[in-house]
Parts: structure tokens; sequence; C-alpha cells
């Protein structure tokens, strides 16, 4: 009998770990030189922290059930709850700004697909204890970071708006039923255009409306400059919609401060579906079209009371590993998939282990991936071997170099071979 | 309403983060400079798979479900299982010797006490394909090496025995109920000394049986010299006592040619109570006795056959992080819990954010951790927060120094400042 892993769970060997692991370490080093620190927290939670903030509907999408104590528990679809509890639990300690990431294992129980799992990582960063666009710049700033530092630059976009500017363009339309707009609004490019003006309709607007809704949300590209076409169209009488306008200004400016205005546009379209966020939003999308959103984020305000705490200003984004993983390698940039080792220490006879050993851990001393032969084998097969891992160089211990304390350097990309005396290869092989 | 981990789970907040991140560096490091590849798998398994090695038992102790699709899963409980899939789902392209690690997170529903947790992380460092005890013994090396790495000299030994041995001793015996006295040394240093003789006694020994045991079991000490010693107290005419003893003699001057023979030793009480062992089983202990064991591990030639693959020599370990936290603590070498800042950028007007925004991009770029303000706080709240994210410098954008092109740097631990350009500083912050 042969087993599998789960439909939507992945293995990953080491080819294609070393790939990973490199893009992971370029994802951690770019966030933490903005000073977010790395936290870690369980995989498993109480299910009613869970439904605090999705209700019940999460049930039907996650990996939850009894434990043997029949307490209610869940496999985390997020993070954002926990993030939560954590502060809330040391709310009185903890220094403003909380800068936090972390990029912990999710699961949830979907339909597996291009780009979506039912086991993946998500990389989460918040800011909780600031409430002006600086924490929002920030953020951004973040997230474009690391897309140009993984090589994606001229392959995303991110698209940017704010839930008070929708809000306040519906009040002043005098739009009731503001949840069925939004729903028609999140799902516009997932529609044909007659569908998504049906869906305006059905929801109360009138014709009237309903173009003028439209020429809101086509006013998208570049965000200063949309901002002020935008300005034209909306009432800054109004609130929230003055709120919204004046925080994206103020976020165009820092965009641009940070120099990373051209990689962000304006599209009122924008909403992210969840209900909890209060204010900036913003999606990274492919510059094809061709994915769903890499990132998602914004400012969810009400968080940290939702879970029990005083109330304190938050924003923050999650970025999936499998959408991420797809535009890398539809851009070229995904690393290659190869382990690498820095020497392989060839012996000619079991005699020279001894001599063998000593050199691989002089070397491992040194900071080197090694390796030795374990299985005694003949000098080919562990040439072979020493090539199947990508070794640099191979160390030759023959009969000749031993007798005379010497030993054989292959050098395996040039093919090249010198023979020095083991002291000095050894004196010049520090790092 | 307030919210809390479940009971035997874990949060880290940045400082203690920090503290395991630089533990869990180390411990990779250590491992890869051996060769051993990392490898990722799901956290998920079917129970089908984990029911296999360890029977309808492990059933009490997982975090084990029906998922939506009513599939019998469960949380990995270890990772062996896993790993043996994987192997055999490529036995055909997979280079031998198979060199693989992971430390990913694994859960048991065991009450929680020191040392023991609900979710644990656990390294896994195994070898498929080599029959012989240079496998062994780069196993063991490895554990030893990343116990040294991480400052633990003189706080650990490692016990080594050999399956083979104590089943060729009671064959000698003619002991029929092999597992009832092989359950009761198991359990040798649980339970008294009398109590472990009542033991041996209803395992069927006699008196004279249970004092020539008691011979062998207690000779152990340093492996070389007390192999010797075993030599006269069994019979190397069963083929059994004598393949585990001549591997044990090649693995102790394999260990002597890693110059690491100091840190095992031999003990046949060692067993490791999982069945599945079928040569050289090794512990890892603190030297004061007061812990469980650290590591465990051993050869398990069976597995890969047991998992539907075709016959496959293996050898490899287990070390969980809880009880690694409680010793590194107790010898006083677990990491200071801190975080660690290169930059702060003060700003004593918000018409300077541009430049500190400038400021730390430009320090990020050259890998720097940096902060800004983000609150527009005072100059002393600013340098508190600076002090409370452990930042090495702070620079000053002062009014007087902006008006000169200059900045201020401030050195947090000297306490010392100068004043230097812009221009000049960002020439020498290269890293």
């Amino acid at each position: 009998m042969r087993f599998q892993s789960l439909r939507g769970f992945r293995d990953f060997y080491p080819e294609e770990m070393a790939a990973r692991r490199k893009v992971l370490d370029k994802i951690f080093k770019e966030v933490q030189k903005y000073g977010f620190r790395e936290i870690d927290a369980p995989s498993v939670e109480s299910l009613e922290l869970y439904r605090i903030k999705s209700g019940e509907e999460i049930l039907t999408q996650t990996f939850s059930f009894a434990d043997r104590g029949n307490r209610e528990v869940t496999l985390i679809p997020e993070l954002t709850p926990t993030v939560a509890r954590m502060v809330v639990e040391r709310e009185k300690s903890l220094k403003r700004p909380i800068k936090w990431f972390s990029m912990p294992k999710m699961w949830r129980y979907e339909e597996p697909q291009a780009g979506r799992l039912r086991e993946f990582y998500q990389l989460n960063v918040d800011i909780f204890g600031v409430p002006g666009p600086e924490a929002d710049a920030e953020v951004l700033a973040v997230g474009i970071g690391l897309m140009l530092k993984l090589g994606l630059e001229g392959n995303f976009i991110f698209k940017v708006s704010d839930r008070r500017l929708m809000h306040g363009v519906l009040d002043d339309m005098g739009i009731e039923n503001k949840g069925a707009v939004f729903a028609a609004i999140d799902k516009r490019y997932k529609v044909s255009e007659p569908e998504f003006k049906d869906m305006l309709l059905s929801a109360g607007l009138d014709d009237l409306k309903v173009g003028r809704l439209l020429a809101i949300l086509d006013s998208r590209g570049p965000l200063a400059e949309s901002l002020q076409r935008l300005k034209g169209l909306v009432s800054l009488e109004n609130k929230a919609t003055l709120e919204g306008f004046e925080s994206l200004e103020r976020l165009a400016d820092l965009m641009a401060m940070y120099r990373m205005e051209q990689y962000c546009e304006l599209d009122p379209s924008v909403i992210r579906g969840l209900a909890y966020y209060t204010g900036t939003v913003f999606e990274c999308y492919d510059t094809k079209g061709e994915l769903r959103a890499i990132f998602g984020g914004g400012r969810y305000d009400n968080i940290i009371e939702l879970f029990g705490g005083e109330p304190m200003p938050a924003v923050g984004f999650g970025m999936g590993d499998a959408v991420l993983e797809i535009l890398m390698r539809r851009a070229g940039v995904w690393p290659e998939e190869k382990i690498a080792t820095d020497y392989f220490v060839l012996t000619t006879s079991p005699k020279f282990m001894e001599t063998a050993i000593f050199l691989a851990q002089a070397l491992r001393d040194r900071g080197y991936i090694v390796e030795t032969d374990l299985l005694s084998r003949s000098f080919s097969n562990q040439m072979r071997y020493a090539n199947s891992i990508g070794a640099k160089h191979v160390l030759i211990l023959g009969e000749k170099e031993m007798a005379e304390g010497k030993v054989s350097i292959k050098d395996m990309e040039t093919g090249g071979q010198e023979t020095i005396e083991v002291i000095k290869f050894l004196e010049s092989s520090s790092q």
C-alpha cells in the first residue's frame, strides 16, 4: 500500500525547498529591515476566537473539530484573531507602535485550485497603535519593497482606496443597502460590465446613480493624479468622503517620499470583502491581471476592541505563498531548484576515512557545507554523487596524495584540479 | 471577553521570538553543514498513515478528527511516517544517501508539563540508504555538533546502545517474553532498583538471570572501554549480539574520528520504547539527570518497507524544542530575549519626515534595521521608544542640522554624539 498527501497539501523535497527557503529568507529580511518583529503563535485556537470576526460562515471553510477534551478548536484559517488576542493580552505593557510579522502555516477547507490550497503559508505584517497614514504608508512600503526584492519590478501593481470614500459617496446618493452595493463593487472585476450594472440596479441604484458611481469607480490610475480627478466627482462636504480623501492624499505624499508612488494606483473599486476594514484598503495584483490578488490589506481600527481590548488603531496585510510563487515562476524569478554543497570529500580507500572526517569537520567548523562518502563507493560513483549534490569542490584523498600529506582539489565548475599539502589547504580555506 | 491560547500551546512575543530565532538559526546552520537538506511537509496527514507505525494507541494522543470531506486525518504527532511516505513516493529517483532534515510543528494530546507541550517544534534528521554505522556516526555527530554549537558543552551526554545486543543476550538466556523485559529495561531509570528487579522477575527471569542482566546493563561508561568490559559478559557466539557489538565497536571508532567520543557513553539500558528500532539506539540526556531525554534516535531499517517501499536502511533522530530550551536556560546559554535595531531616525519636526524616510530607505538598502517615528512624538518620547527597541544609533534630524544638510548620530551605547553631513554619513554607512 502506498500513501499520498491529502489534496491541497504540499510536500517540498530538498530542491524545491532550497528555492523556497531563498524566497522566505528575502521576505523575512525585507520585513525586518523596517523594524517589524517576528512573533510566533499556536496553529490551533479555540473556535470561539475565530468566530468573532467572521461569524458562523467560517465553520464551512475551516479545519475545525472537537479535541479530546471536547473543546471546539480550529486550525487557524488566518492570523488576525490570534494577533489581536496577543495584543490584548499585553496591551498594558506593549510599546507603541506594535510592529509584528510572522509567516505561519494556515489551513482552509476550500476546493484546491491554482493559487489556492488547503494548507499554505501567509506572511502577516501589522502595525498597531498608529492612527495616521504614516503606518499605512509604511505597511505599503514593506509590501512593495519585498515585491521589488523578489525581482518582480514591472510585474505588480498595488491598487489602493479608502473605505470611507465609497461610504461617503453612497451616503450622499442616499443608498440604504450599502452592503449590497459594496458586495457588487467587490465583485466588479470578476463579472462582466453588464452583469455589474445589473447588480447595482438590483441593489437599488437607478441609472443616473449607476452612471455616477461608475464614473467614480473609473477614477483609477496614478495615485496623486487620480485623486485630483476624483475630487471633481465626489462631495468633500461629506465627512466620511473627506476623511478618506485626505487620508489618501497624505498616503500619496508619503508613498512619494518612499519613492514608491509608481507602484500604487488609486482604484475606488477596491473594497476588500471583509466587513472589518475601516479606512485604507489595498490589493496587489499582477500587472497582466491573470492571477487573483497576491496581497490584501488595509486599516481595521476596530479589531482590538472587537477582541476585548481598549480601542487601538491597526493596519496590516496578509500575503499567501501560493499566488506569489505562481507570479514569480511566470516572471522567471523563482530561484533555481537545486541544492548546493561546498565540498565533497572523496576517499579512494576506507583507510582514509579518518582523514576524510577530520577534513570534513575542519571545513564545517569554517562554515562550509561538506559531505563525505558513507557508502564505501567507487571513485566514479562518488564523483557522480558529488555532482548530484551540486558540490563546488571535490577533495580527493588518493593513495599518492595521502602518502605525501597532500590532497587534490577538483573545481567542479572549471574541471581544474590542483594538489596541495593538507595543512596549506586548511590554512587557505578559512572563510 | 478576553481570550487565551489553548493549554499546552505557546505564544512567542518578539523578544522571546528573537531568542528562539537565534537558536533555530544555529540548529539549521549546523545540520546543513553536514549536508542534510531541508524538506517541508504537510501538518495534516491521513490518520491511516500514522496508524501504521504506532497502531490504534496513537489515537488517544493525537489531535485527529474527521475533516469536512469525512476523511480521518491527524495533526502530525511525529514526522517519521510523513518522511517515509515522501521517500517511498520518489524511491526510484532519489539519490542515495538521502539526507533530510526539517523542524516542523507537531501536536500531541498529552497532559502539559515542563518540557512536554501539546504543540511543539521537533528537529528531525534522517539518513536513508546507508546500512553501515558510518551513517549512525554522522547522525550522532550532527546531534553532538549542535549541542556544542548551542553552548551546551559539559551539560549533555549521549547514551548509546544497539538493540541487537540486548536481543541476543535475552535470546541466550532463553527468555520468551522479550517484550516485557524490554519494557522493564526501558523504564529502568524511572523506577527504583527494587522495583526494577521486581519487574524483571515478573517478566519471567530468575534471580540468577536478573543478576547477569544487571551486570550487563551496568556496563556503561566511555564507549570503547565499556565495550571491552561488556565483551566478557556476553556471548559473541550469538549472531545478534555479535552484530550489535561489532556495530558499536565501529561506531566507537568513528566517533573517535569525529573527535566526539567523549560525548558518548555506552548504556545497554537504552532501548527506546518504540518497537521499530533495529540497531543502534541513542538518547541524549542532561548530565545532571534532571530532565527527560533531549534527543532520541537510532536505526530503523524496516521503516521504508513498512510504508510500502523497497527495503531501505534508515537512521535518524528527533529533538523537541521544549526540553532543549529548559536545558539551555539552566545552563545559562539561552540567548538574551531582546529585539535589536540598527538605527532609529528621530524627527524634531514633521517637515523632516521626507528626509527621515529617505535616510531610512537608504539605510535599509544597505541591510540595516531601521525605524522612523510614525506618531509625531516629542524628542524625549522618540528617544524612549528608540531605547525600547534596542536601537544602536539614533539619527537626529534637528532644525540646525537640517539647515546645514547635516545629521547628528547618537551612539546609544556610549552616549556619544557627532554631527556630520548627510552625504558623508551615507557614504560611511555602507555595510
